[in-house]
């Protein structure tokens, strides 16, 4: 983390107050690096950012279709979601295909990123269940891979269980690198999280985006996931939410996911090209504008698209009674 | 912000997943510079680690005597408090004191800090009201200087009013430089913050603790805010706080405060040494840990308060379930 590079500034009045941090990649499917600030190898946990990759290996192995999921539940299953209400049903609904319960999830409940929603469940005395949890549609397609592959579904969340080493061999196979190679953590939800250098993530959205080197497979794989989330951006993430924004303001033309710990990934699918962010602090404010600012650098985006997206872009810093003292401003150049 | 150090490492299973950068700076109370890590002279908002300071105009004026405050209520002057029920009625009492309610604070309504407090009023519907702003203590106390010296109580926010030009001149008298050298932004409560070197941040708090080169006046007054910091820890953050056990478990020995974006400012009272860290990036789940190892890495922290304080000294960090997945780990050498 040593090389980080100035990314963003948090101004207030004549002072710059705080300041962000980074490594940023641009690769092609090949993996070769088109343009980088900071560490562009950095070693970072994709978390959430992975989810999309996730979900090939379950798209691939036909669950999707044997259970007839919807769009939207293929989408669900990338999202880091904001437990509103579709998102919950879409998950529950998932969970009843399976023949399962909620209680099947093995990741812990959690009040909904949706403030309006969990307010309301707090002024209603309704507790958080796992489906409210925003990776409850990855879970459930990790559920559903077990039942495809005839595996036990008790204790999925194990990195020795089959599931997951599926997914581990996938996302290593998508970034181009021995699985044996990534690190494995704890995410927040409780299964294995994947360790790989900033531009292997870039590297597998590239593939995902643009899957001609992929089997047929995989590739047919990576063509309903891109679609799914083209198609209902709302269960990506939710109606407040950068990369539901993101995906609605280019027509799909740019896929994005976010994941913890300041990260983020994007792919232009069908361009062979891809983006992978990371702040190094972890944190989320300045991750949004540093996304954008890299797009627009790019020419990924459009300046029409770039205005639409400006709140992302440039958030104003707000005091308690809504007045403006501050923003965050991007400060570097993709080179 | 450029020298910025590594000050603690976010750790998840085998790899430090993010870092946090900063600045810290040990003085005496003529501003020699005893320690430091990053700049010891970089350009910070104190934020709230200012507020003890701002108190002292107030008490030295008089109207904490005159309006009958009580020592809960001068250390809420000093603090960023919980909003649990003892502090919003504390605030409440203030105003009354002063013929006022809670419509004269000027500061915008937040939900409290205090989760468990905030919790049960979203429950029964309750919505925030100024008193519950973690500044309202800080307002009060501007209304009683307002109030002291004949000033208007309506416009007591603006940079130009009497009560905001006093308390800058009496923050840049304790940090020992020029006012017309301290940087004005704008608070999250609507009041001018002050931006001045992190290294005069903390002359001004080794002056606070140590008020022996002070005018009998301002030195009574520091003398009278840090005891009752002390006697009433509760009452300058709250139960779950960092400022409130550093209090508890020195027996009072040490007294700080906590800013917004990354500030801490603490001094051994009678010693004559104080000491401010910034983290760059303004995140606040590092400082805690920061400011613990520098105190005990200083001795000004004996190793029993250490082992009280250790939640805060080597934060886990926890998935949704309650697993620990990780840890805060501070690392940097105070030269």
């Amino acid at each position: 983390m040593n090389k980080a590079e100035l990314l963003a500034r948090v101004n207030r009045g004549p002072l710059t107050e705080s300041v962000h941090t980074g490594h940023i990649a641009v690769v092609d499917g090949s993996g070769t690096l088109l343009a980088g600030v900071g560490d562009p190898e950095a070693l970072i946990f994709a978390r959430s950012a992975a989810k999309p990759l996730q979900a090939v290996p379950v798209v691939a192995s036909g669950a999707a279709d044997k259970f007839g999921f919807s769009g939207e539940q293929i989408a669900l299953m990338c999202a880091s979601h904001n437990g509103e209400p579709e998102h919950v049903e879409a998950a529950a609904d998932m969970l009843r295909k399976l023949g399962l319960s909620g209680e099947a999830l093995l990741c812990g409940p959690h009040y909904p990123y949706h403030e309006p929603t969990a307010d309301r469940m707090k002024r209603q005395g309704i507790e958080p269940s796992r489906l409210h949890n925003n990776c409850s549609g990855k879970h459930a397609g990790m559920l559903a891979l077990a039942r495809m592959t005839g595996a036990t579904a008790e204790d999925y969340d194990s990195p020795d269980h089959p599931v997951q080493q599926t997914m581990l061999r996938a996302v290593a196979g998508l970034a181009g690198m021995p699985h044996d190679r990534i690190a494995l953590g704890i995410d927040g939800c409780g299964v294995p999280v994947f360790g790989l250098p900033l531009g292997q993530l870039a590297r597998a959205f590239a593939a995902l985006g643009t899957p001609d080197r992929l089997d047929e497979r995989q590739a047919n794989a990576c063509r309903s996931i891109v679609k799914a989330i083209r198609s209902y951006p709302k269960y990506i993430a939710g109606d407040d939410r950068f990369d539901t924004h993101l995906i609605r303001a280019t027509g799909g033309r740019i896929v994005g996911k976010m994941g913890a710990e300041g990260v983020f990934a994007a792919t232009v699918p069908g361009q062979n090209a891809a983006l992978a962010v990371k702040i190094a602090d972890g944190s989320a404010r300045a991750l949004y504008a540093v996304v954008v600012e890299a797009l627009f650098q790019l020419q990924w985006l459009e300046p029409d698209e770039l205005a639409v997206l400006e709140p992302f872009h440039q958030p104003p810093i707000r005091n308690w009674s809504g007045r403006q003292v501050g923003s965050i401003a991007t400060d570097f150049r993709l080179v």
